[in-house]
């Protein structure tokens, strides 16, 4: 196992793949690996990239990956989808214009597809974009559809978020916005060409108003006595661009890094620390069920079926399935 | 606590809106109430309403809202919204339009909110739903934005879900489509007057034909021996609407009624113990979640601390915790 942890520090692409595969189906003793690996991947910048289906994130991330190997930066890009069983697993959709990255020796590119009834899409996520930092990635890119808890999730333990939105998406695209809203450290406001751009870079302008004197701190309201001062809080800039054409896409990253560099400046500690937490939190709750409901899977049949007969009310089920694991 | 149920129980409005309240916030003792409530609840319908943003899945449930009060049927509603700290709750968003059915008393209407890092958001919506079959609902609809593995869970733990689809809405809803897919037990093609609703429909019976051959119970693959007969399957429907004028709304209804009647025949009682499975797996994970991140706040804190630090590595601080709860 430690060795497969080397051969990843060391760059080697099939142990890289392979440590992910590991990592992703929860094979007893990737953790170890994990362990080996982790103090060596520090350093590495994790940037999540979320928004509305529709609103250009892959074409935004493929723009962002040039710039970064035109730069000669190492980059791990890690695509979150949902999965259907019928493609038996992760749905590469318009990412296909990513193909051509697929032969450049400095990206590696990997999806994770959300799980069945385990769950845990957070927690692999958040390990192979650290498999990728062992790899040797120096950023790494997490792009996830914004809109339930895991990618929030996975959004708020990113160091940094990039919150993609788009002009006319439909009726719904309002409150979806506000979900995401406070993930975001730099907002990209896609489509620039488009009528409505200029209006829904005032309107989230506008929210972000709405929200400055209530200490906010990316998703977390924080007691105001621990970061209240303006110069700890972080304004979220509100960036237009044009990605398929590559527009503003330079400006995105520079803010970006920008952001970083608060975050690791004195001013950026409650931050860090929310962000630390978070993980933390979601890796014990996911080896908690991954734990318990592997162990119990029989005692769960069992129950089960008790529930479908109504000898049992759920909570009473639980309440049994805990006891024995109390 | 059972005198709060009993008041549930015998149709109370303000005893019903407080054991939701208790019951989304995890206040102490609610279980016992909701062990209470529980048998009388067994003959209550839970159906799922999911579909991408802009799918017109509200204006969809208020004319089954409509239709259902036309027969007398008591309803209820939860709707699963993503939260916004700044907004502070649920986003009602474009559901002022089922402000007529906040007047009639045989219609409650619950909105549930994702949550911070403890998550809970299907446990939740399912509690609230338990309430309302509680209240005296015959039919409660469950609402979601069908893209994050919780929504899928809550989809897929529903009796019978409905998936609503719309053509037109930008060049993810390809991938998002599939995701949802594997939930649905009748398709609705909503916006049916508009342009590419054909080849919507076409996609999906296209879609649904692919997966034909191999036997899947809604998002569950199950071994082909338990359940491989064609005539133990459910083929979803796909069906024809548009909305926003009551067109082809009742077929979908009565496109419902039949998957339920299949669902309590002998032919559904393998999707019949996979809900009943997931919903006591999810509840279980939630309880776990639940009393090891309560009962250890300060820990995590401390050993948050430590990973930033660098002292430590964030899979040993999950060992160290588990260590302590094992």
């Amino acid at each position: 196992v430690s060795e497969l942890a080397n051969r990843v520090l060391s760059g080697d692409l099939r142990a890289t793949a392979r440590l992910c595969r590991l990592a992703d189906d929860r094979v007893p003793g990737y953790r170890d690996a994990m362990k080996a690996l982790y103090p060596h991947t520090r350093g590495a910048w994790m940037v999540g990239i979320t928004g509305n289906p529709g609103a250009g994130k892959s074409t935004l991330v493929d723009r962002l990956l040039r710039l970064l190997r035109a730069e000669g930066v190492r980059v791990g890009v890690v695509a979150v989808d949902p999965t259907s069983p019928f493609s038996g697993g992760a749905i590469l959709g318009d990412r296909i214009r990513m193909q051509e990255h697929f032969s450049d020796p400095d990206v590696f590119i990997r999806s994770v597809a959300t799980r069945g009834a385990l769950g845990g899409l957070s927690r692999s996520a958040l390990d192979i974009a650290r498999v990728l930092a062992g790899w040797g990635a120096k950023v790494v890119l997490i792009e996830t559809v914004g809109v339930g808890q895991d990618e929030l999730e996975i959004a708020n333990t990113a160091d940094s978020t990039l919150v993609v939105v788009a002009p006319g998406l439909g009726d719904d695209v309002q409150a979806l916005k506000a979900g995401i809203l406070e993930c975001a450290d730099v907002f990209a406001v896609n489509k620039a060409d488009l009528a409505g751009a200029d209006a829904a870079a005032a309107d989230l302008e506008h929210m972000l108003s709405l929200g400055a004197d209530t200490t906010v701190v990316h998703g977390h309201r924080v007691s105001s006595v621990a970061s209240n001062s303006i110069g700890e809080r972080w304004i979220p800039p509100v960036l237009k661009c044009v990605a398929s054409r590559g527009d503003g896409v330079a400006e995105i990253l520079t803010a970006l890094r920008a952001h970083r560099a608060w975050l690791e400046s004195e001013r950026g500690s409650a931050r860090r620390f929310a962000r630390a937490k978070l993980a933390l939190t979601e890796r014990l709750k996911d080896a908690l069920a991954e734990r318990v409901v592997g162990e119990n899977e029989t005692a769960i049949d069992v129950l089960a079926a008790k529930v479908l007969s109504g000898a049992v009310d759920p909570y009473s089920a639980v309440d049994e399935l805990l006891g024995t694991n109390a």
